[in-house]
Order: structure tokens, then sequence, then C-alpha cells
């Protein structure tokens, strides 16, 4: 067996206790928003099958699925001619049955289908697990990474679409961060846009040319529409509509006016004007978070209507999460007429913004809280009663593995940052009262059992 | 895209809202017992490097262990030869660079060696991520299952051996169970028995079999030891030494006895009793938990020291935990003299053995706790008001998707199994003295939003 120096898979992460913990940390906040509002967890496997999977993300997803190799003999039944012209795309699907999932909505699809009977609709779930993507890794991008989903299956009601801007204001404040803009658009918006301008043809072209607006600047948009063939004329009518945004009331109204011959674009209209009013009636700070961006427009294939996008202020991590109304994605599994929407948390970018803002300065991590060191092995059943008394009222407790120098032992907590250090000696067990030292002040106090529980447990120093 | 009946691969399964919750309930339980005894979290990729892992866990393992395909083309550079006499087993390493994560405790040999200037030794750590074999399912296996670990890297002080049952006593019971046995043996003293019959060349077969004892009782044991060519009067030693059992106490003095020219095997006896001594003079409760089973064996490659599993009484799960101590297990990537030892939770037998004792009939599912109906939709801001004022004082909150009849906004929080319905009428916003209609009891109370947030946060009913 060759000794080899350890690694992992490029894109993947180990992940340490205090990181752990951190990432726990920004689970249980959102899970707790999630629970708030009456979503309830789900999970899935990491495996589905390649059926499943395949030709859900388009031609690029296709290729960044990972597929699992068919265990024994996966060459039984291949086609010959494929392996003799060394097809590798199409054997790759003979070979493989199973995939790793791509991300949360498509398994959520099949989820609901499959358990149509077990669950209630409209069904309200979020789930929390990891995906894999065989991306090109690069800095805040992994081949590993986590998504946290919340969505709602089997209904059209506006109410959840206030509930997700609610969820996202609520959930990114409870972490700590400040500065962010919840971004929202309307797909039906973006349609009625092209088709005042006549472009109806181009909606596609348009809105991956738009929705980098962000990025690249109006000098960007022209070029890129100048090179997908669109007139100069209908360029500058497009900026002028984009242009013309000040306040999300007034862009509201002032779209009211374009689209008065397109009902479809005016419902949308008035579906964001609705949430916007309750959003803001029902908590006014929400009000300067929220931004009507005409110039989001998000994925193509997937959502029909209200879509969201967050942003923090000051960080160039890009979106940390979004969302939005799809029609109908379980009809991918047969099950039509159940509308969707659905808010995703980029927890990667989130973990990665609050490392940057220090915010998880003030975070209370699990670490042992007395270190127990001992002079003589004799002591060890006394050390092991201190022990099992403070672990049973919940005091995280660590027993030095060995009678070590005392000085050794204090270096051992110390290492390990753990905060106080319980000294038993002969003296201390004969007088049940014990030392205990504040290893970042040097304090020093004599304190029974009792008293150490209840020092600790009213926070010590 | 064909619409395909949705399924999941064999072997893995879907989690239910209800499941899911179940399944934390348990990590939560066991997690806070490591945390007690100040074990640490960490995380792994679920997919390793190729490398890692093959050649870990014999050529049985390896066989089970999943591969995940090569990204693009994975035919690129394969040995024509191989291709063309389809030899898969060995075009398996050549396409696939990647594996499935198959246990917790490589991984923990790669992450120490790799992270050896993050972490403190002794380590101690736990970790709750899922595994994958590639096993034949059948009723409590699967292909996708969990582990949950609890190791210490870098010490061989039995300090560990007593925590390790004293967790293993604390977690069991604390999640409700109450009929189990934790049994306890030694390799060493193993090791002894066959020097001491002169048969240590048979030590692996010898194992093998005996770790049978309690699936096949003596007529099985003696049947497979003349099949493997143990000679009669060998067997008949090998009998008397194992039914001579009686107490934890009187099998010690026994052995040491039989031992008295085998040192290693005195040191071991010596061992289980300073650990048996220690734990029962720290929670004497334990004592009746604690087995010496002299025919405990568990996995051959693995354990050098101390060995231990847990069995639960009446249930037919075979074990719902095993550990033990390994020497050197860093070995494998090129780190020497770490001693380690650990203990695992079979996460799904023990939720198999809770469904069966119904263990989880107590537990509180974080389902909304209120569902508020209304009918007129021009009160949804007054709805999404009082949503606010409930979900800040977090009482989990559902709202109607819709102003339909009261009674199918009953109904539907009925089916959610939402316990109260708060109805919102044009008179109840006057007032602002809302009805609050517990739907198991029909019972209705008239409160205003405070009585009502105290009322539930008392408990309700």
């Amino acid at each position: 067996m060759a000794k080899e120096k350890p690694s992992i898979p490029q894109g993947t992460r180990d992940f340490l206790p205090y990181q752990v913990q951190q990432r726990q940390y920004i689970f249980q906040t959102i899970k707790k928003v999630f629970e708030n509002y009456g979503f309830l967890p789900i999970e899935t496997p990491a495996v589905e099958k390649l059926n499943t999977l395949i030709g859900k993300y388009g031609e690029e997803g296709d290729r960044l699925i990972f597929k699992v190799l068919n265990s024994g003999n996966f060459l039984k039944g291949v086609d010959e001619q494929l392996l003799k012209e060394k097809d590798y795309n199409k054997l790759g699907y003979q070979i493989c049955e199973k995939v790793l999932r791509y991300d949360l909505t498509v398994p959520l699809a099949r989820f609901v289908v499959m358990h149509q009977n077990e669950i209630v609709l409209p069904f309200k779930r979020y789930q929390i697990q990891p995906v894999w993507r065989g991306d090109s890794p690069q800095k805040g991008r992994y081949r590993e990474f986590w998504q946290c989903d919340a969505d709602i299956v089997g209904s059209d009601s506006l109410v959840y679409e206030v509930e997700f801007i609610q969820m996202y204001y609520e959930a990114l404040k409870n972490l700590g961060f400040q500065r962010f803009t919840i971004h929202i658009n309307h797909r039906q918006v973006l349609q009625a846009v092209v088709d005042l301008l006549h472009i109806s043809d181009k909606f596609s072209d348009f809105c991956i040319v738009i929705d980098k607006l962000d990025k690249i600047q109006w000098k960007g948009v022209t070029e890129e529409l100048q090179q997908k063939g669109f007139h100069e004329e209908v360029i500058q009518k497009i900026q002028k509509i984009f242009q013309l945004q000040e306040g999300f009331k007034e862009t509201i109204n002032f779209l009211k006016e374009e689209f008065c011959n397109l009902p479809s674009g005016l419902k949308a209209l008035e579906e964001l004007e609705w949430i916007y009013e309750v959003v803001c009636s029902t908590n006014p700070a929400i009000e300067t978070y929220l931004i009507f961006d005409l110039a989001l427009a998000r994925g193509l294939n997937y959502y029909t209507g209200s879509i969201l996008e967050v942003k923090l202020q000051d960080m160039k991590v890009g979106s940390i999460g979004g969302g939005g109304r799809y029609d109908n994605l379980t009809a991918l599994f047969g099950k039509e007429g159940l509308s969707g929407a659905g808010i995703s948390f980029g927890i990667d970018r989130i973990y990665d913004a609050m490392n940057e803002l220090q915010l998880f300065q003030n975070l209370d991590l699990k670490i042992p809280m007395i270190f127990i060191a001992y002079f003589d092995n004799k002591h060890l059943k006394k050390v092991f009663e201190l022990a099992n008394f403070l672990r049973k009222r919940n005091i995280r407790t660590e027993i030095s593995p060995k009678n070590d120098k005392l000085g050794k032992q204090i270096q051992l907590a110390d290492k390990k940052q753990i905060p106080y250090v319980l000294i038993v000696g002969e003296e201390e067990i004969q007088k049940e009262v014990y030392s205990l030292k504040h290893l970042v002040t040097g304090n020093q106090k004599n304190l029974d059992l009792f008293e150490i529980a209840e020092f600790i447990k009213n926070g010590g120093y």
C-alpha cells in the first residue's frame, strides 16, 4: 500500500471543527426562519437515477452532472460500436445508471410526484443538502457545495411571494448582515418589454444580455445587443426604458403607461405592486432593501412569474440568493398543473461573506468549558466522578489523557482553547474544594463542585 | 423529454418531513453527548480521491466502493489492451479518479494527516455524514446510510475507553432505550486464547468463527471450526474457555489464571478490569449493561486493543454500534505512531428500532402551531401583520394561500396537522380580538394578539 501524500478532489473541502460550527450556525439561523414560516424539511438521496436528472438542466447542465459508474461488470451489454468508436458521450449513459444530485429543485419535483399521497398541497418544504457539479473550481465556486432551498408547490397564491421577501430579510438580518438588497422582477414584465419593442422572437437573447447590466454596464450591454443583431433604435428604446428607474412605485407607474395595451404585462405589474405594498406595510424597514430591478432576468428555462435575487453591498461575491415562481415543474414527472415558487440561499458565499465581515466573532463555539488536570492516576475515579457531575449539567468537560506535569496539562488545555482548568490533587480531593484556573486571565478560584457548576452556568469569569 | 414514473436508486431513501425531524432528534441527542465529552465536529467531502480509499477496506471493500466517472472524455489515455479485453476491473480504475465515501474512519486518518498543523492532538472529533456502499440492499441495509462516529486520535490513554462506554450508555438512555447491552472484549485477550491453545497461526479463522457465536450458537461454531481444520481437542478447549463466563469479574479472574504465562494477555485483562472498575464506580447503573463478551471479535484488520459493541435486547436488528482501539491508522497516509480509538452509532438501525419501540411518540415535531384563515383578500395586510407578530415570537405560523370558504381552510390546516386556526374577519379586525380554534378539541377562544402569543407559548389547550 503506497503511502501517498493525502489530498482531496479539486473543488471539495474539509471543514475543521470551528468551520462546521460556523456553518451549522448559518443553517440553524435560516432553518429557524423557514420553520417560523411553516416550511418543513425533507431530504433526498445524494444519488439519483440518471434518467431523473439528465435532460432537465440543458446541455451544459448534463455535461456538468457527475455520473456514478455501475458496480460489477459495467461493460456488460454495452454497444460494441460505441466502444470501438470510443464515443465517450454515449458510453457514459450506458455504463452509469446513477448520478450525483445537481440541485435540489428537480429532486423536489421528483419527490412531490413520488410522494403525492403522503404530502399535503400546497407543500411547503425546505431542504439543506450538498450538490455536485463538474464546473471548473475557482474562488467561491466549488464542485461540492451546499444548497439551502425553501419552495412551495401546488399554489399560485402571491402570499408566498411576500413571505419569500420577508424570509430573505429576516434570515440575513438574523445572520448579522446590514447592507444588502433584495431585487425583484417578473418574467411577464420582461416579456411585455420585448412585445412592446416588437422583438418577441429575441426574448432569450434579450434576457441573457440584460441580466448582465450590473456587471458590464450599458456600454457592454449595447455592444452585446449589437452583436446579437438588435437594431440601433431598439437598443435606444431599451436603454430609455431601463434608465428611467427611480424608486419602486415610480417604475411601476412608468411601465403601466408603457404597457397600457399589454394585459399580461399590466397584470405582472399589479402583482409586483401588491407584493411591494404588503411587504412594506407589514414591515416598513424592508422598503429600503427592496428594489424593482428591471434588468433582473435569471436563468432562462425555469421561471415564469416573479423572480428574486439578493445581493450584498460592498462585496464582490455576486448574488447570495435567488428564486422565483415556476409553473408546472412537476410536469417533468407526469404531474400537471402544480404551480410552484421558491428561494435559495447560497450558503458557501454567505459563509465567505460572513468571514470577511467578521460576523462570526461573537459566535459561541461548542468547545469544552472545563479541562480536568490530575497528578496521580489513582485519582482517576474521582476525576471521572467530577466529570460526570459536570457533564450531567451539560457543562462540556474534557479529561486530560495523562497525569503529565501540571504545566504540560495546562498547555494542552490552552492549545485546545478550553477556558478553564480544574485541578485535582490529593488535598483537593480531601477538602472537596478544587482550583479552577481561567487560562486567559490566569485567575484562580477555589470552589466546590456545586459552586463550579453554578459559576460556569452563569457565564464564568 | 420522456415522462417517466419517478423512482430513486435501490438502497437509497427519501425522508419525509416527520422522518427528517425524527432523525435530526437522534443526531442532536448523540451530538449533545459527544460535545459534553469534549468531541468536536468535522466534515469531509462525500467524494474522495480513488487512491485515498482503494486498498484500505480489503478486496471485498474495494468491490463495494462506488466510483465516480471522470468528467469529459474519460476514455482519453485509457489502455487500449484493457479496452479490447473488456477488463472492467482495471478499466474502472483508469476512467474514475474519484469515489464516494465508504466510511468515516479512513477519511479521518486522511484528515488528521492533511490538517496536522491545524489540529491539536489528542484530537477528539465526531462526524455525522452519509456513506455509500454497493452492498445488495435488504431490510435494514442501505446503499446510502449515515454513520455517526466519535474518535480520538493521538493518545493511548484508557480514559477514552471509559468515556466511550459512558457515551454509549448516556446517548442510548437519552434516546429512550431501556434494554441494551454494551459488550467489551480486547483483541489481545483473543490473541492470548489462540496462543494458549497453540493455534496462533489460525487467529483470523478463529476470530471470524467465534464472532458468530451469538448467531449460530455452539453447534454452528463447532461445525465451522471443524470445517476450518481445528482439531477436536482444541475445539473442546475453546468451548471450555468460552462457556465458563459468569459475570465480568469472574471471567477476568478465570482468564488471569489461564493466561498466567502470557504477559500481553494479562495486560489486556488488567486494562479491561480497570475500565470496568472506573465505569462502575462513576455510574453504578452501567454495571448491569456492561458485558465482558469473550466471543466479540469484530472486523479483523482494524482493531488492535479493546473492542466494543452495543446490542438491543428483544430486537433482531443486530448491533447498533461498535468500536475499539486501533494502532497506527494514520500510517496509511505516512504519519506513524498515532494510536486511536473510536465508536460508531448505527443511525439507521437506531431509527428503525426507535420506530418499532415507539420512542418517537412524544417528540415535538416542528410543524406550524397556527394557521391563519381569512375571508377577504383585502384583509391580507392585517393577516401578514398578525403573522409577523407571531413569527417574531418564534410561533410557527402558516398563512392560508387563499380566502377559500372557512370550512375548506380549516380542512387544509387539519390535513397539515396544524393544531390551531386563527380566524380573521371584518369584525375580528375591528375589535382586535380573534377566534382561535383548536382543531382536535374543537374549542374556540376569543383572544387579542398578545393573549394568543402567551397562550401558545404556555403550551396551549
